[in-house]
């Protein structure tokens, strides 16, 4: 189906087309770790920050704000003092995960056809 | 199976582990395009140019760079004038295209679930 910004079929390789921004949105390491770690249930910003083991906090918001833009994740505010923010799974964000979950899971299974040299983590962040 | 750098399970939520790197090359836009771009067998620099659209020179060639390295794809340079220079898929590289061709497949079936709004293309990329 052809969205209303965009006549022709979609296609991916096309950079004019609406398609291509959301694989960008999606391929993306942030995003598909933001998404899986939702996947069990609501977390707060806390929680994500520390399930994304090395995300710098500005970096955690700018992928949730563009998660919740794009209708992948809701962000609800509960009253309280301090405000308690919750960030969940929309349907479509759920049915992201699933491609998103076979391809880490694809890294998962495949790491040690990877040449070893370049699976040396570099020291900075150990 | 643990790599030799990594003496723990593997987990693409840990930083140091090696599946961390893995999934930061091929959860990326223009990695998932290049390898699927070499799906049909091998191309030249400047048919994948023209393959990806709107990518620039420098983004490709760190692109191919990346991918070549990490063993995904091989770059053969056959004795010619000027140089012919040709990328192919390599085994494993192969193997990677299944699942990032399910994520693009999935946005495309899905593109119609995004808020419109997000969808407009950028003028500057038209």
């Amino acid at each position: 189906m052809a969205s209303p910004s965009c006549g022709r079929a979609h296609d991916v390789y096309d950079a004019t087309c609406p398609c291509r921004h959301m694989l960008d949105l999606l391929a993306n390491k942030w995003s598909a770790l933001a998404l899986g770690a939702l996947e069990d249930g609501p977390r707060r910003f806390g929680a994500l920050r520390a399930r994304l083991d090395g995300v710098s906090p500005k970096a955690l918001t700018a992928t949730l704000r563009r998660l919740e833009e794009h209708g992948l994740i809701d962000r609800t505010v509960y009253p309280a003092v301090p405000l308690h923010v919750e960030y969940s799974l929309t349907p479509l964000g759920r049915d992201a995960c699933e491609p998103l979950a076979l391809l880490r899971r694809w890294v998962v299974d495949n790491i040690g056809r990877f040449p070893p040299a370049v699976l040396e983590v570099p020291a900075a962040v150990r």
